[in-house]
C-alpha cells in the first residue's frame, strides 16, 4: 500500500441493496417511480393520474419577468443598492431565505395568518418543509408521527428516511376520525412510544379529495392541545376551492401547535422548487433557552441543502410582488381552470357510471382529486392493463395505505389535462371498467 | 373532544430541545450560524473568513442571460418545441435531473472522466449530493464513516442528521494518512462496525488547504480498493490551482469505487444552488437485480426535495453551454483572481511573520484557504476580540476537529476579498498577534 508498489487491477467496487438504508426497500420509495415508469412507456396514454398543475397557464416569460420584478422589489421597495441585489439573489444567502417577508404578507393576505417572518423557513419545495420537521422531531427509536389515511406518499416516504414509523389514523367521512387519532395516541403512550405529531391535509387531501368542516378543524386543534401533539397542516390545494373556502388549521391556531406547510408549485411554479414552512412552536433547552422550531429547521437545511435558490426564491417573489403578495389574486383563472375541470371530471362520471354500475365516487369541491369505488382490483397489474389495452391513467389507492379498502380504489386527477382530454379519458376508463366487471 | 365542547383557551405546545434529534444539540451544527453571527455583529471587519466566491466576477445579467442560453440549446441542439422547452423548465421535472448531459460532457472536457449521465445526480448544492449518500449508506447503528481531519463542517453535520458517526483520519502532510487509515479500519471492524466510506478533499481542502500528490491518489485508490471501502471526493476547489493541476480521484477510478461530489457554487454562481453527485457504483440487491447507485440517491432525493429546479439548473446548464460546457474556460478569470489572491496572502504573511515571530503557516498553491499557526490560543473568543478590537475574521480551527493542534491554529480565506482587503485584514491579524503573543 506504500508509493512504490506497482498497482494492481482495482477491485470494483459493489454495493448490497441489503447494506443500503432500509427505506430504500420500501414500497413508498418505489411507487413514485413506478407510476412515472408506467406513464413514460404509454406516452400516448391519458393521464388521469398525475397530479401536476395545468401546463397552458405558464407564461412563455414568467421566470425572467418574475426575475425582473423582485430585482425591481428590492432596489425600489427595500433600498437596496446594486450591488446588495447582486449579493442577494448570486451569492450564499440567509439560510432561512430571502422572501420570509413577502410571504408573511401572503398570509396575512390571503390566510389571515399572522406570524412573525422569522418562524418561515423557505425550502426546496413543500417536500423539504416536511422532511426537515420530520428530522428534527424525530429523537430515538420511541418517535412515531400520526398520519390521516391514506397518505400523501411524499409524507410516507419522508418518515421512512428518517426512521420515523407513521401510524395510520383513519379519515373517516370527515377528514380525521378524532376518536380514532386519540385511542391511537394513548394506545402508542401505553407502549412507551411518543406520537409527536399528526400530519393532514384538510383542504382537498391527497389523495382522498377530503376536506374538514370547521367544526371538525377546531376539534382537531382541541384535540391536539389536549392530546399534547403538534398537527403538521400541508396546504398544496386550498386556493382551488369551490366558493366554499375554510380557514387553515393555521389560522385557527392560537397556541403554536401547527406547523403549516406551504407550497408555491400549484399557485407560482413547479419549476422554482420553492416552499416554506411556518414553524412558530417554541423550543426550550435546558438551560431555559428560548427560540423557534424555524431555527432548529433552519440548522438542518443548512446541512441539507445550504439555503433555497435565491434566484428561484426570486421567481416566487416576484410573482409575489407582481400580484401584491395575494396568491389568491395570482390565482384566479387556475381557480377557474381546476374548478371547470373538477365539475367536467365528476359530470362525466356521473353520466357513464349510473347507480348501480358498480362504480362510485366522492365528490369534492376543490382540489385536483377524486377516488372512485371500482367492481375489480385496482392494482399495479390493473393499471399496467389500463394503459396498455385502454390508454388511460389512474393511481391505485393501495399506493396509499394498507387497508381492505384500498384495494377496489383509484385516484383520479384533473388537474394537467384538458376538458376534452378529461371526455376521452372517461371514456377509456368506461371500457376498461365495463372489460373488467 | 367531540364538536359540541366550548372551545378552552388552548393549552400553547412547547419543544423540549431534549426531543428534538441529537445532533441539534451538537457544536458542529451551530459552527457556521456562530461564525455568521460574529460576522453579522461586526459589519466592518474584514472577513478573512468567508470561503464566498468573490462577488466582482458575478455578472450582473447571468440568470437571464444563461437562461436565454438554456432555452436556446434545449431548441437548437436538443430540437425541443417550445411547449417541450416550457415544460423542462416549469414543471416538476426528472429525479435526476436536466442537466446531467450537460455536466457529463463537461466532465469529459475539463477533467478526463467518462461517465454515463444516468450515473450522475443534479443536486441542491454539493451540500445535498453528500446528504444523499450519507443517508444510503447508513443502514444501522454499525455503520460509521472515515473522514480526514480536520474536516468541513459540512460534512461533519450531514453526517450526524443522518446518525452516522464520522472517525477521523490523519490527514498527515500528504493529505491522507494510508496507514492510519488501514489500521482505523481494522480497528472499526475488529470492533463489530461497518466503515462504508472514506471523505476526502484532494484537492485545496477545506479547511487545510492540504492537496495530495498524484502518487498518494493512486495510493489512495489502492488502499480503498484493498479494505473495500469506498471513497467520497468532494472537489470545489480544483480548478483554483497555480498550474499543477492533478487528475481526481474518480478520473483515476476504474473501480467504481468513488463517489464524486461536484459543485457549481464557486465555477458559476452559489444562487443558483446546483450541485450533482457522481455515483456509479453498482448496487445488487437479493434477487440478483443491478441497478446503479445514483438511482438510490434518486429515491431518497425524491422524498427529500423532489427535484433540482429546473430553472436553477438552466441557469447553470446555460453557463455551460456559453463556455463550450468547459468550467476550466468559463473560470479563466476566476482562477486569477484566486491566485493573484493567494499569492498576496501567502506574500503578505511572509512580510508581516519572520521566523521567530511564533507564526507558521502552509503554502497551498490554489485553492481559497491557508491555515495558520498562532502563539496563542485561536478559539471563539480569540475571535470576538480580533472582531471587535481589531477588525478582523478568521475561523478557529477547532470548529474542523478535536485535536490539541487544533488549538493554536486559524484558517484564513482569501476569496472573497480585494487584495487592499487583504493588506488590511493581514494588518489587523498583525496587531492582534503581536497582542496576544
Amino acid at each position: 500500500m506504500s508509493g512504490g508498489v506497482a498497482p494492481s487491477p482495482p477491485r470494483p467496487a459493489v454495493l448490497r441493496a441489503g447494506e443500503l438504508h432500509p427505506a430504500l426497500s420500501e414500497p413508498v420509495l418505489e411507487s413514485m417511480n413506478l407510476l412515472n415508469e408506467i406513464s413514460h412507456r404509454h406516452p400516448g396514454a391519458i393521464s388521469l393520474a398525475a397530479g401536476r398543475p395545468h401546463e397552458e397557464l405558464f407564461d412563455e416569460q414568467a421566470p425572467e419577468r418574475c426575475l425582473a420584478a423582485y430585482r425591481r422589489h428590492l432596489v425600489r421597495d427595500r433600498g437596496l443598492t446594486p450591488e446588495q441585489v447582486r449579493r442577494t439573489l448570486f451569492q450564499y444567502g440567509r439560510t432561512k431565505g430571502v422572501i420570509h417577508d413577502l410571504i408573511a404578507r401572503m398570509l396575512r393576505i390571503d390566510e389571515g395568518i399572522d406570524v412573525d417572518p422569522e418562524s418561515i423557513v423557505v425550502t426546496v419545495g413543500c417536500q423539504e418543509a416536511m422532511v426537515l420537521t420530520l428530522r428534527a422531531l424525530r429523537a430515538d427509536a420511541r418517535d412515531v408521527l400520526l398520519a390521516v389515511a391514506p397518505t400523501y406518499v411524499g409524507l410516507t416516504g419522508a418518515a421512512a428516511l428518517v426512521d420515523l414509523p407513521v401510524v395510520p389514523v383513519p379519515g373517516g367521512s370527515e377528514g380525521v376520525d378524532l376518536d380514532g387519532l386519540a385511542t391511537e395516541v394513548r394506545r402508542l403512550r401505553a407502549r412507551g412510544l411518543r406520537p409527536r405529531a399528526c400530519y393532514v391535509m384538510p383542504d382537498f387531501a391527497n389523495p382522498s379529495g377530503l376536506s374538514m368542516g370547521l367544526a371538525t378543524r377546531r376539534a382537531l386543534l382541541e384535540a391536539a392541545a389536549e392530546l399534547d401533539l403538534l398537527l403538521l397542516e400541508d396546504n398544496p390545494y386550498g386556493l382551488f376551492h369551490g366558493g366554499d373556502r375554510r380557514p387553515t388549521l393555521k389560522a385557527l391556531d392560537t397556541g403554536r401547535r401547527v406547523v403549516y406547510f406551504g407550497s408555491f408549485a400549484k399557485t407560482c411554479l413547479p419549476g422554482a422548487r420553492v416552499g416554506y414552512a411556518i414553524a412558530d412552536t417554541p423550543v426550550i433547552d435546558a438551560a431555559g433557552g428560548r427560540r423557534l422550531l424555524a431555527d432548529e429547521l433552519a440548522k438542518i437545511k443548512g446541512m441539507f441543502t445550504v439555503n433555497t435558490s435565491p434566484v428561484a426564491q426570486a421567481v416566487v417573489g416576484g410573482h409575489l410582488v407582481t400580484h401584491g403578495c395575494s396568491l389568491v389574486a395570482a390565482n384566479t383563472a387556475q381557480r377557474e381552470v381546476y374548478q371547470r375541470n373538477l365539475r367536467r371530471l365528476l359530470d362525466g362520471l356521473a353520466a357513464r357510471f349510473p347507480v348501480g354500475s358498480g362504480v362510485r365516487w366522492n365528490t369534492p369541491s376543490g382540489g385536483f382529486f377524486v377516488v372512485l369505488e371500482v367492481p375489480f382490483t385496482a392494482d399495479d397489474a390493473a393499471l399496467e392493463r389500463s394503459a396498455e389495452e385502454y390508454g388511460v391513467l389512474w393511481v391505485p389507492m393501495r399506493h396509499f395505505y394498507d387497508h381492505p379498502d384500498a384495494a377496489r380504489r383509484l385516484r383520479l386527477s384533473c388537474s394537467a389535462v384538458s376538458e376534452t382530454g378529461i371526455d376521452e379519458g372517461l371514456d377509456r376508463l368506461e371500457a376498461f371498467v365495463a372489460a373488467h366487471r
